[in-house]
């Protein structure tokens, strides 16, 4: 039941109302697979970090069940790295800065090893590469998942519609789906964006919870009301760990299992921003991970009683 | 099983992205009536008035069970009128007009036919004049529900933190919790609110649905994806409606039945934003509220499967 997880490993610098970090580590395929880890082993990494990126992160992976074959390491480059800063709301940032370095040069290559995987996940890329991960896998995965930006929206929207039709799975954020659509209206939205070619849409809402939409079903997850949010970045990434890591455990991809799936996504999500970067995620345990679902089960259910 | 209902009866006339009104009915009493009224009767109205409001809306009202002793018909003055614009987001609107004229003069009476009515719904007038409803009941409703809003949070603080603490179950949308409580997060706003006196918190949080806060509990209720949003005049009335219609019907004022009213509310309120005005609401049936009920179980029941 192996996963693939392509995406970034990277260092972020972090400023939110609450407080401020220095450089920590950070990326989508970090935060996936420390989320991911939970459910499932082994977990396939795809990355590029430069000479920088600290071995004691690379062993706490490892350790988690994280292969490290497709992570490429650049001598003399330095790691990607974000800088950003977050409203009070946590919903909205800016970007303070944005060091490309070894990212600019990432060709990610599927080590032989990966080849045979069942699940992939596709975290934030330029889509020709995310197009091109595909294209080197030699049996198509039971199941991909694709994360996406609105910057390739405004800046690859051709390649990223192709890659789009080779998925399973789209996940993107409200705005996102917007953009992507040209509609206003979620519901709207979804229907054409189911169009171009993913079975399944996810739309995550933040604070507002995530909607699952598939054919004519939909689904919606809340997010845990939290009585403090401390760093959301790499929620949504963490969402998709959680996501992935359920459907590459369970190795079901019906509607009623991706309804968990999207579950456990947001749970781990809500582990994610109680603590700076991927801090939290490396603590919480096994029963933590159960509590916390039970809580999202309290959270919504309800005696429907008709009239 | 006899609910009072208070608050405005009056026209509004509404822009919105997608059309426009010329004067149509509206006010909070009227809301919650049509609504309540398909989960209980007798709806005991209290309100007032002026010459030109029709008829024929009254008739209709009496029809659905809506007594009317306690509406004040002034016979030299407009009644109240409102008129607004909506943002593309219908969620942020700009009021155009605010046109008291009866509303001025408002003293509730409550007729003694009203006495010993069960369940009092105070919709959102000036925190004093809710007070004097309260006063003049002989014996306390079994759950006496308040709405209020940001401007008398911002008029009569002292009025309205004195009536808070004689109610049950006050409902506001995120924003005026966020003012009365001065906490963003809304898990803190509702601590700090729920020391003022109500033992049940309930935030709406429009198409991010509702959350309600009782001790330490927390339920969550979505509100349904719609393809169109017409108009969203109302839906918090109707909303509440739902609330009060469910318990009034049920009797049971257990947060177990709380959740399910909170459910209700959400489902009629999906409802009246399908159409402009009350419209939508004068035209389901029973059918149509069982099978919306059955669309929000589906929208977030799920299968937990612990790791």
């Amino acid at each position: 039941m192996s996963l693939i997880v392509v995406g970034t490993m990277a260092f972020d610098a972090i400023e939110t109302p609450f407080g401020k970090t220095d450089q920590i580590i950070g990326g989508s395929a970090t935060y996936v697979a420390y989320s991911a880890s939970n459910f499932v082993k082994p977990i396939q990494q795809v990355s590029i970090v430069g000479y920088d990126f600290p071995g004691g992160e690379m062993a706490d992976l490892q350790a988690r069940g994280v292969q490290l074959d497709g992570v490429e390491i650049v001598k003399e480059k330095k790691s990607f790295f974000w800088s950003g800063r977050y409203h009070m709301d946590m919903n909205t940032r800016d970007t303070l800065i944005t060091d490309l370095n070894v990212l600019a040069d990432f060709n990610p290559q599927i080590p032989d090893a990966y080849q045979g995987a069942e699940f992939l996940m596709l975290g934030n890329l330029m889509p020709r590469l995310q197009k091109s991960v595909i294209e080197q896998l030699a049996q198509r995965p039971r199941l991909i998942v694709l994360d996406t930006m609105n910057f390739w929206m405004e800046t690859a929207l051709d390649d990223l519609k192709e890659v789009l039709t080779m998925v399973d799975v789209l996940m993107v954020n409200d705005g996102e789906a917007r953009e992507l659509s040209h509609e206003f209206s979620l519901v709207k939205a979804a229907k054409k964006i189911l169009a171009m070619g993913p079975k399944f849409l996810i739309i995550k809402k933040g604070e507002h919870g995530a909607l699952l939409f598939h054919g004519e079903q939909v689904f919606f997850a809340p997010a845990l009301p939290l009585e403090d949010v401390f760093d959301p970045t790499g929620a949504g990434d963490t969402f998709a760990g959680g996501v992935i890591g359920h459907i590459a455990r369970t190795k079901d991809i019906s509607f009623e299992n991706m309804k968990t799936a999207i579950i456990v996504g947001s749970a781990m999500a809500s582990f994610c921003v109680e603590k700076f970067g991927p801090e939290r995620l490396k603590e919480i345990t096994k029963e933590d991970i159960d509590k916390r679902l039970a809580q999202f089960q309290e959270l919504v259910s309800f005696d429907i009683e008709l009239v």
